[in-house]
């Protein structure tokens, strides 16, 4: 489950398969050098500004193919497959991503951008301020979804890309689709927001804030300038842990772990690991806090809560009176940290506005998490959903062409 | 919204109303002294015990009209009246206790039972460890909702209660009227449990492990042995706060709270509070940190998670064999925490015995929590339910009367 385990490995999608990417590496740009740096939602500014990305396939002479592919909490750049030859799993969406799946890069020029205030190569605050020469911590500014998606812009200006012909992305990937189709309206011909919301919701704010809480509660945080010393692994591990649990659902975790116990067939009576779920959760937070920034936790999580794309725009109906992307809206039906009542308002106030829309609830029992694992009707919908969006973007580029 | 908030409180049940209780104590007995210690269900043996509880209304001269309520994880003897004219709430449960509620103390002879292992003045891992003259801290013995049932069953006997006319509890007060019904089958005529299970999901056991880690890796905990120092008040904190998210709906903490900006109008981009959510929670761990132990806080939950009815006695069929009681099965449609599956479940095992049983399903938005609100549903079956158990009671000692 999720990325965190071993990422399931598609039939040919080994190293040097016929369904894998192959070697990749995981390229950067860099801009808003001061004097000119970004302006911020927050009101600060932010530069110079590094943005971590990859891509696969080509971009054709047209530069109509390409796909967009969003990242969630944790996730990085590297979305398809390998780094070096005996990597042990490949990137996070390789499932999805590759010469005939889904996402084919045969056909398509495939992006996979990283986001500001993470840990993955994107200017965050483990990055060094250059007012300070010192890592910034907390002097890092706030940094929204919209934040987020103009330093996108500024990575499809640089890539030579007009319009993506497609993006998608689950959980806060989905956020970072919305906030494009709204924000960028002549540049995102379609979009396939997976698994999110339009907003975060309040329980989702308030799993949010506990681990944020359990982060600066950390005595190793010490406000967030920790850089030189022991980082909060304790506080982390916790944030993370009960992240894991809103990922999974219910019938799931009973599936996988029930009550059985770990290494024993009697328990302990003391406060050491006994069931396995709770091994299984002790282990995902171990391996993150080796792999995961504590500030940048705290700033994602927080760009997570501000996301709420019709505020300051009106209604959700209002906010994408604008939108011209086609949708393929795609929800879990075992999700219950972004249900699938949440895709559905996306869906109707999509409707209220003529735009195209295909919505889809994946039958799945593996919970939010279920977007990163196999699945045939994920797979399908999504392939199917983009050929139709490239034939009619081609044959309307050739009707175009008889007209002048 | 849950008992930490301020309670409810019924008409007429203000101090000196007439549907109250009025002016209560809380009680103690104490047992198990050494070398007569009791053996409890992990091996290890505990003695002195005291527990601690509360009896409203009158025993009848039969002994035939005892009810006897058991506490949730946070909750306390001190469920119904008040202690001092001047207390600014009554006790948890006052809603349905008194003359002319549910449980109506004009009729039935009220109990309420703490739990050891606590800190509400039964013995729990802050007593004095008369071994050495200091605070037991984690020398404190594991105990189980078994061993916490034989307990009550001790303080059932000096109050010489022969059986018990019902019993009833919700959420982890449940798991205790499941075990005296199988453990005690002679002892309990009827039984309500409300929101609860037979056994601790793999999902319960999940947020139970995250909120103990959070308290253990609070560098004030010190291994449990904090009682001359800081107690680990920001890790309990934390725990309570998980806690507080599983006892709300989603609906209704979108209800209660939604996006709203508790005393601000735009975002300030720190992470300060800034939700409602966000206050809320941290004014619900603040407020516990207070009032509980943190030791306690690991050791009840952890007799959560070891709560299986099942276990060890067969299938949940097998094990309601035993059981004499009738029942009457509680569920709240929103609740997650205790889906209603789980109360199902025990419905359909105990009527797969010819158990006769009735289940109702309380619809209400607010979630686990639901069972400390105002419910006239819930008030009437409950009532209902006990004056038909009553009526039978006498009826059959009258037809036996006859008989002899």
């Amino acid at each position: 489950m999720s990325i965190d385990d071993v990422i399931p490995i598609a039939e040919g999608s080994r190293f040097g398969g016929a369904n894998s990417v192959g070697l990749v590496e995981t390229k950067f740009i860099t801009f808003a050098e001061p004097p000119n740096e970004m302006k911020l939602e927050c009101g600060q500014k932010l530069g110079p500004i590094t943005l971590a990305y990859e891509t696969y396939g080509a971009l054709s002479p047209e530069r109509d193919n390409a796909v967009l592919v969003l990242q969630a909490l944790s996730g990085d750049a590297h979305v398809a497959g390998y780094h070096a030859p005996d990597d042990r799993k490949p990137g996070w969406w390789d499932l999805f991503i590759g010469p005939g799946k889904a996402i084919d890069t045969t056909k398509y020029f495939v992006v996979c951008s990283n986001i500001i205030g993470g840990c993955k190569g994107s200017t965050g605050p483990s990055s060094v301020n250059p007012a300070t020469g010192r890592p910034y911590g907390l002097a890092f500014p706030m940094v929204t979804i919209s934040d987020m998606v103009r330093t996108q812009a500024v990575l499809a200006d640089r890539l030579g890309i007009p319009r993506w012909l497609s993006m998608t992305g689950g959980s806060m990937g989905g956020f970072q689709v919305l906030e494009w189709a709204v924000r960028y309206p002549e540049r995102v011909v379609s979009a396939i927001p997976i698994a999110t919301t339009a907003r975060l919701s309040a329980q989702g704010i308030a799993f949010d804030e506990v681990g944020r809480q359990a982060i600066m509660a950390d005595p190793n945080w010490r406000g967030g300038d920790y850089y030189d010393g022991q980082a909060p692994r304790a506080g982390l591990a916790i944030a993370r842990m009960i992240g894991h649990i809103t990922y999974l659902s219910d019938e799931q975790m009973h599936a996988k772990f029930g009550r059985r116990l770990q290494d024993r067939d009697r328990f302990g009576y003391d406060f050491k690991t006994e069931f396995e779920v709770e091994s299984y959760l002790r282990y995902q937070g171990d391996s993150f806090v080796r792999r995961f920034d504590a500030n940048s936790y705290l700033y994602i999580t927080k760009s997570m809560d501000y996301f709420d794309l019709a505020a300051g725009r009106g209604s959700l109906v209002e906010v994408f009176e604008r939108v011209r992307a086609e949708f393929l809206v795609l929800s879990i039906s075992s999700d219950w940290l972004f249900p699938t009542y949440q895709s559905k308002e996306i869906v109707k106030a999509l409707k209220a506005n003529g735009i195209p829309t295909t919505f889809v609830e994946l039958q799945s029992p593996y919970g939010h998490d279920a977007f990163f694992l196999p699945s045939e009707q994920m797979s399908a919908t999504i392939a199917g959903f983009l050929e139709n969006v490239l034939r009619r973007v081609r044959q309307g580029a050739r009707a175009e062409g008889r007209k002048t």
